[in-house]
């Protein structure tokens, strides 16, 4: 790829015949990179910064449910590694939140072929009894399976959903195969059933299960909702093949606390002009507690920390950039909606968070406004070098940054690689020996390319039409 | 090295004038095989008898700890199937023996970095108060570090052993590494340790600790004995790089239950010449508690039952082949060991098991008299095709047919490659997934061709010095 930036379009269109009008028309010539930040983008290629954070972060702290007395140390820790930074304006602020934390947890068959399996309760479920239900278990092998069951034809019983989850570079396997855990207890529920057991979301075939949030619709009263390893789904799936009359003993014991603290880590680097608005960029402190939340989200922190590191020690940006290390994200973005509230009216020229992993970034969006189109063009030719392609979708989404793009701030995102992402999402596997050195790198070097540029372009970033639909 | 087999001896030196005098040597023609055996031989490639054992197996029974009603269900299933098969003589062989059981299993870092770390029991790991120990934690890097530290200075602590298994594919990486779990909690214990944490004696980085059993000197008194998971180990590595001021809380209730019954089950493919002596083999039908057993040692029963299959629907073999699923391996041979003492005096021509895993067997080994040395020759020639080398060790051990081979039995051993097998080695991972199908039916491959040569063998295997050093 970078080879065939550097030809000519007239020369592709001799060498490529066969490529279309449109994809010539894509290539034609770059955009010029200007030296500085060339210069920036390879010296963060040895960036040293993004690994310490999340080391230190995942061994002092350790995991980091939201709204606990872990996530508020871990507060504190980032306020202390900020400022030892160098970092202006480190300051927390607050918010409240219900505080869900997880129980007792274990599956087993009962009959016909007794065993245990490996089960973990989805954030917000509903509680056993202390010693268990015991159901009867209806085999859906997909949502759509679920959704097409009768009501009540699940009274008394324990829906189980399977589905298996596929990787993909994008991560939209998480939002094709999802559902069964986003929805899927919430539909049993109304159906009547008990309880609900899902194959976990995830790409992986082990035994770890995976966690994450499920939803209730109003009305609905939540019912006990867990999420069976994949490899565990497999061997019920097995059973069923030999039988339609499979019976589970499920205890899943979590509780919903009164209402606690949680908050953001906000950090800056200054910028010579106010009125140019400022770089909103972050990840999320808080974890599930099932790991130390490396790569969910330790490393996002730890990239765009380590990025505005590197302009913090440079000449100073036109824009102000501000770090954010967002709270609560987990039991569903309560963090990213206080900030949003909190600065509801201040004016950002560009938001973007970094919140699936540590692998090479590969493709890049954007959404600016006709004035800052050319800024599009630059990124495109300093993103390049580090294998980086611009995709031709509007950028947009996220959990934290997403409320505040809503309200029409520009985006650029920088999508990493989820080929192996969901192997170990929200599982205990996340951890830092998941996190490989010279992939972070290459995300520091990218965030830094994107700052290097955007906090000092000249053009103004007016609002944009929100893409809501990432 | 097909094709190389099939050059003869001198072309072979014009070809490759580099080799040394012995590879030259090595190189001789090879024995003709015999066409049945060439055809039993790549039928088995087709075989679907081992696969069905080891899926139903573990679907149907699920974890097998020795001596518990689980096994016992085992044992009952067993003979089910090995009748159904047609297998003569099927029947089983109790024994008594002591029987250790997991309780709770909890660990975690109170200080200076609080949160928890996974871990689980060694077998014959004594108990912890139901609250725990709350102890410091002294850190050695290897084992040879604890057999270092003075007498007495453990006093109060809680020894944490970590060395890094490495896989290999002789297997050879869990003597080297796995002294830390067999005699590493007795060194700690004869120091004044109160408990002794070791990082997993396994090739994988997970989250998943590993079992297995742990020894103690007579007139040692067992204190708690656990495994963190390698990931956990690196974590506590990480913490003692930034201190040496740890203190953990363990919590682990494993029980040792009044002595129970176990058994082998026997089943056997009759042969014509009952004075020929019997040829042994089979593998394990109990597992560890924490996974279905498929690699440790569903594989080992299905591979040796399937081969024998293979023989039983073909003529009749000149000796009797009797496969044992034997019981109670994992706490320490129970069964193997009660099996020689109920048939010493018997003539068995030749034992062997199968008992690491489902992989590529590429390599075997003999133990024969003067008398058989050319069957040797002939296993070398049949079993090339399959990708099996020859090796140079003397065959011996087991765990299971070792107390036979003890006393004088010959031996023929097909060593299966370990790259994988300790990534999931007494862990929650050995489940049926484990397993590639393909890999399977070369090893169903690779035993009826032993077994269709050794079985027939008009060549009498008189006894031989056993290998004990295995």
């Amino acid at each position: 790829m970078r080879i065939t930036l550097m030809l000519s379009a007239a020369t592709l269109a001799l060498i490529v015949p066969s490529i279309g009008l449109a994809q010539r028309n894509a290539m034609s010539e770059p955009a010029k990179v200007d030296p500085a930040v060339a210069k920036a983008r390879d010296a963060a290629l040895d960036d040293q910064v993004a690994w310490d954070i999340v080391e230190d972060l995942t061994t002092e702290v350790g995991q980091r449910l939201a709204a606990t007395e872990a996530e508020a140390r871990a507060r504190a820790w980032a306020v202390i590694r900020l400022k030892k930074l160098g970092f202006q304006n480190v300051h927390i602020e607050t918010y409240k939140m219900p505080v869900w934390v997880r129980g007792a947890e274990t599956a087993e068959i009962v009959g016909p072929y007794p065993q245990k399996l490996v089960v973990t309760a989805l954030g917000r479920s509903a509680a056993t009894p202390a010693e268990g239900i015991t159901a009867p278990v209806v085999y859906f092998p997909t949502l759509g399976d679920l959704m097409a069951a009768p009501d009540g034809s699940l009274k008394g019983k324990i829906a189980f959903i399977s589905n298996q989850m596929e990787a993909t570079q994008d991560g939209s396997g998480y939002g094709a195969y999802g559902g069964a855990r986003f929805i899927g207890p919430n539909i049993a529920a109304k159906k009547g059933a008990v309880a609900t057991v899902i194959r976990s979301i995830g790409s992986d075939k082990g035994r770890w299960p995976h966690t994450g949030g499920t939803n209730w619709a109003p009305g609905v009263t939540p019912i006990p909702a867990g999420a069976l390893s994949v490899a565990d789904a497999e061997q019920l799936e097995r059973i069923f093949a030999r039988t339609d009359k499979v019976t589970m003993k499920l205890v899943l014991t979590p509780r919903t606390l009164p209402d606690a603290e949680s908050g953001n880590v906000v950090a800056e680097v200054p910028g010579t002009d106010p009125k140019a608005g400022t770089i909103l960029i972050g990840g999320h402190l808080d974890s599930w507690d099932l790991a130390t939340g490396a790569i969910d989200d330790g490393a996002g922190v730890a990239i765009t920390t380590a990025a505005a590191k590197r302009l913090l020690d440079g000449p100073r940006p036109r824009r102000t950039i501000r770090v954010v290390w967002f709270g609560a994200e987990e039991p569903g973005g309560f963090g990213g909606a206080a900030y949003a509230k909190a600065h509801a009216g201040e004016k950002f020229a560009m938001a973007s968070e970094s919140d699936f992993g540590a692998d090479n970034v590969w493709r890049f969006n954007t959404n600016l406004p006709d004035s800052a189109k050319a800024v599009g063009d630059r990124l495109a030719a300093a993103l390049a070098p580090l294998g980086i392609v611009r995709g031709k979708d509007v950028a947009g989404g996220g959990t934290d940054v997403g409320p505040v793009l809503a309200t029409g701030v520009p985006a650029v995102t920088l999508a990493q690689s989820g080929q192996r992402y969901f192997d170990w999402h929200h599982t205990p596997e996340d951890t830092l020996d998941k996190i490989d050195p010279k992939q972070l790198r290459q995300n520091v070097a990218a965030w830094t390319t994107v700052l290097s540029i955007v906090a000092n372009a000249p053009e103004e970033f007016g609002p944009v039409t929100p893409n809501t639909s990432e």
